[in-house]
C-alpha cells in the first residue's frame, strides 16, 4: 500500500517562512538543506503522519521557480512511497499518463524517485519514492 | 507536536478522478461520503502518513467550488493535528495571522476545526484540527 512519504509547500524565501510554520504552527524543524540537484534549498519537518517540506528555489530557471512565478507560494506537490518504482512506471505509462521522468532518477541519500505531470494526475505534482525494500 | 491529519484535493468529478487515484496509483479507498456542511463530496483514503482525500463540490458558490473556478483541480489544504485548538488559534490571532474561523467548528463525527488563511500562511490553506484528546 502506498504510504504518504511528504508534502512539499513551494515559499519564495525560507528564512521569512520558517517563523510561521516552525514558532506558529509548531511544525519539528528537523534541517534547512541545499538540494543542488533540484535547485532549491529544503526545510524539513518530519513529522507522524507524512514530513512537511518547504521548499525554496535557488534560481529562477527551475521547475519549482516557474511553478512559484506561475502560480504562487503555496502547496506544491505530494509524494507517495511506492515499493516497486519502475513497475509504477510501467502500469501508468500503459494508461497513457504523462511522467516528467520516464525512468527513475536516484537522489541524495540514494532515494530512486520519478515525477507524474500534474496534467495527468487532476492538476496534482504526484512524486514517486521507492520505498527501501527490508533487508535491504 | 502537530500530526499531519490529511491533504485535500480537489476535483470537478470524483467519479472520473477515482480510476487514477485508486486504481492506478493504488491508493485505498475506504469510503465515499457527502459533506452537506462543507457542500462537499469525498473520497476517503486513510493511508499510513496521513490521509489523502478528493473534494468535489456539490454546488457552485462553495469555498472549494470556487477555488476550483479559480485555481483549477488540484491540492487544495492540509491538514495539522493540535492538542489545544483554542490555544493554537490564540496564539495565531496574537501574531496577525488571519483566520477563516475564529472560534472552532464542529464537524461530522465531532471534531473541532477551523482553517487559516491562506494570505496568512505562506498560500497555503492550512485546516487545524483538535486532537480528541486521551481518555476522552
Amino acid at each position: 500500500m502506498p504510504r504518504l512519504n511528504h508534502v512539499a509547500i513551494v515559499v519564495e524565501d525560507l528564512e521569512t517562512a520558517l517563523p510561521f510554520f516552525r514558532d506558529l504552527l509548531g511544525l519539528p524543524l528537523d534541517r534547512v538543506a541545499d538540494v543542488p540537484a533540484e535547485e532549491v534549498r529544503v526545510a524539513f519537518f518530519p513529522m507522524e503522519g507524512g514530513e512537511i517540506e518547504l521548499v525554496q528555489p535557488t534560481n529562477s530557471e527551475s521547475g519549482v521557480a516557474r511553478f512559484l512565478a506561475r502560480r504562487g507560494p503555496g502547496l506544491h506537490h505530494i509524494c507517495l512511497e511506492v515499493e516497486d518504482l519502475e513497475g509504477a512506471l510501467e502500469r501508468l505509462r500503459a494508461a497513457g499518463v504523462q511522467l516528467i521522468h520516464e525512468a527513475p532518477l536516484t537522489g541524495q541519500g540514494g532515494t530512486r524517485y520519478a515525477f507524474i505531470h500534474p496534467k495527468s494526475a487532476f492538476g496534482v505534482l504526484v512524486e514517486l519514492y521507492e520505498r527501501p525494500r527490508a533487508g535491504s
